[in-house]
């Protein structure tokens, strides 16, 4: 028996995102009834982010173990083999029986793509989310500063979560632009749910300047989600990176 | 009675390529189609270029005539509002009774994006042809710089054409890295069937050291298609622009 460490790439346009769920195709069951088909064994992975519908991935992570005797290193070839082209195993690697991707310390690190434009894209159209009016990015900056470090996070997570500790730390959260793009990379060691979404929601608020920058930090303390601003959609986020510590 | 002038952007992942065909769903159709819901004539729109299945575009360009009382500029907001989201009207504007998308001089300019990484990125898979193997970009600018000017291209093109005149010229001619990228932009008066796929298949041979730059240059003046390289897929092909002259 050896643990198996998959760093997993997707589009999630065609998936309800990650966990199996009843009434819709995931990413976990695409991966379950692909390692079936390779092993004949039952597996069900472990991944470390679940995300969304919709939501894309270039490095979640997976676990699984098994004793097919193909060696950890070849099950990324082997499962792309297997799977659709819009789910990539980017790598595989044999990990220690005890190591869980959701128990370990972890900086995960996501970006948003707004497409900052006069007009839609529609070869973008499933990657960003389209903003058409002018946005201060300095602004943006600024009010993003004072959601780096260790806060709790409540105002900036969707009422239907009901985890009990809603403190996180962000390491890092850079707001760039590229051609028409405007993208927000944000590194933190864990996120609350819609969190990212919220939080690019908020600052879009201040791109616009409905907000000054000073009140996202008004914001945070008020520990209300209803003061934040919308969930933007999930087809704009892309996990890029897990980095376990 | 107003000739409108659009120009088009479209995914066309999930089409037959521009032009109207019997077995499959093609931009031109769904165009048509919008234009019937919207004004109630049987417009059938002439199109720049007849893109190919699986290539998409930024700025294709389309004409019409009507009769409707809907404003040359609006034309643009009312039909976004009746087609799907993998094609949108950029702009409309009128044009004179005479201008003809075809018969006019213009410049036409098209990119084509590979992806050079050690894996497939799932989430670019449409829009980029993926290729593994380390590329030389210099040499491929080299081998470039022998099609820039006024040639004939047969060797360029695919044979099932019949065009009489395969002289065409290439104004411009662009490698460049971009991150994980490398992007091909041509620019050129015109283009032969497949040209720019057979292009960048030839030069990704140079890329690749199996052919010299200086090859590249006899492959021209062989005048035969079969010393060329590879159709690459459409994917990777955008149609950017068309400037009229």
């Amino acid at each position: 028996m050896k643990r198996v460490k998959l760093t997993v790439a997707y589009d999630g346009t065609n998936y309800c995102g990650w966990q199996i769920q009843p009434n819709g195709l995931t990413i976990e069951e695409v991966l379950n009834k692909a390692l079936y088909r390779l092993t004949g064994e039952k597996i069900a992975v472990i991944g470390a982010s679940r995300t969304d519908s919709g939501v894309h991935a270039l490095g979640n992570i997976a676990v699984f173990d098994t004793d097919s005797p193909i060696p950890a290193q070849r099950f990324s070839y082997a499962l792309n083999q297997q799977l659709p082209e819009d789910i990539v195993i980017v790598r595989s690697e044999e990990t220690s029986s005890e190591w869980h991707p959701r128990y370990c310390n972890s900086r995960k690190t996501y970006e948003y793509h707004i497409l900052n434009a006069k007009v839609p894209n529609p070869i973008k159209r499933q990657t960003t989310y389209f903003v058409s009016y002018p946005l201060n990015l300095e602004d943006m900056q600024k009010a993003a500063s004072y959601l780096v470090g260790e806060h709790d996070f409540v105002s900036f997570c969707n009422i239907r979560t009901n985890v009990e500790n809603t403190v996180r730390t962000i390491y890092d959260l850079q707001i760039l632009r590229k051609e028409d793009e405007i993208i927000l990379r944000i590194t933190g060691n864990g996120f609350l749910y819609n969190m990212v979404r919220i939080i690019v929601g908020t600052l879009l608020r201040v791109g616009r300047g409905f907000y000054t920058p000073k009140q996202v930090k008004e914001i945070l303390e008020a520990q209300n989600r209803n003061t934040a601003g919308i969930t933007v959609p999930p087809q704009g986020l892309i996990l890029t990176e897990i980095c376990y510590l």
